[in-house]
């Protein structure tokens, strides 16, 4: 399972690595997600420099892609030259969006007739897009989800673990990351907030892979 | 306000960067969390290269200290050409531990007496130690902290903010953060897992300051 988590500069680093790191808890031969970006580094709205573990090219290859928030993603959407380079299937792909992420998606034509979860920020910029905007933190349908609100990065990775792996895959990834103490109610609202969204024929395909 | 995000190679990322991005939240003069690190770069645990924002004796000149974790945080803290590097100050700074960052703040001789917070797999090193582990995700004592379990990062942001600017500064910063449409449950679980740990005298003295 190859997970691209797509990152520009001017990134939010919550928006990428809660996601990120959730699902690099997965351990099944092969999982890994990476960091995939349009250039060898980028840099965080708040002046963190990284390195890309892929070059944008990797999301064609991919079994997952996350497309992370900044203050430039609006550019972003509007530069043929970073979106032409944006392969995605999302007949194979489980695709999702982070924040204004949403307006990548939007860009590439992935939520025609479909709603989305994205943060305020990005709301009216969506909007004039004429995409219908929730009031809830995730949201999905077939293989296109969208989350809202820098921590519900966590709900994206449940979602896409839940959907590859089963359920029990998913709540072990998150047994780790949650506030100690705090697991039951941490978990609990991750799954009622991800599961309207798996269908339960997805979830016994799901169960039926082999987790290690 | 300066604050040091102390990480290390091996540095998980959830835990550097959720407390780093929410304490960025705040927007008044002067206030910057960066990545502290003993190289100009670090590598995460999931193989992310980043460049440091400040040294390691960037920590001397800081106002408030976060010490975050990784694989390697039991090597560190037994590294005298690291621990050498850190110099604290706990009648000055306020110092907190994410997860592993505890055996550092044990090596630092800040927790004598007093118990901590820690995740599950840092809890029988730091008991080894003699440092006695509480079930929950966040203590503090003074001006020492401690945190357990990734998603835990958001009280020490809570409580730094809390306890510098006041309760509504640490309400404005965690409401851009938490998932959409979850703000009250996010937002009231903080206040009420870090208010235990915050005096109303200091949350007067707090709020005297000018929140810009």
């Amino acid at each position: 399972m190859k997970i691209a988590v797509c990152t520009f500069d001017g990134f939010n680093e919550i928006d990428s690595f809660v996601a990120a790191y959730i699902l690099n808890r997965v351990h099944s031969d092969g999982w890994k997600a990476e960091i995939t970006a349009p250039s060898q580094t980028v840099t965080s709205m708040n002046g963190v420099v990284m390195s890309a573990q892929k070059p944008l090219e990797f999301v064609s290859e991919a079994d997952a892609v996350i497309i992370g928030s900044g203050r430039l993603t609006q550019q972003v959407a509007r530069d043929e030259s970073i979106m032409s380079r944006i392969r995605v299937d999302p007949e194979r792909q489980l695709i999702a969006s982070q924040c204004s992420g949403a307006l990548i998606l939007a860009g590439l034509g992935l939520v025609e007739g479909m709603p989305i979860c994205t943060d305020l920020k990005t709301r009216p910029m969506i909007e004039a897009d004429g995409v219908r905007v929730l009031d809830t933190p995730f949201h999905a349908e077939g293989n296109i989800a969208s989350a809202g609100g820098c921590l519900a990065g966590q709900y994206l990775a449940t979602w896409i673990i839940w959907r590859s792996l089963g359920r029990e895959a998913a709540v072990d990834a998150l047994s780790y990351v949650v506030p100690v103490g705090q697991q039951d109610e941490y978990i609990s609202r991750a799954l009622e907030t991800v599961s309207p969204f798996i269908s339960s024929a997805r979830e016994e395909k799901a169960a039926a892979f082999q987790y290690r």
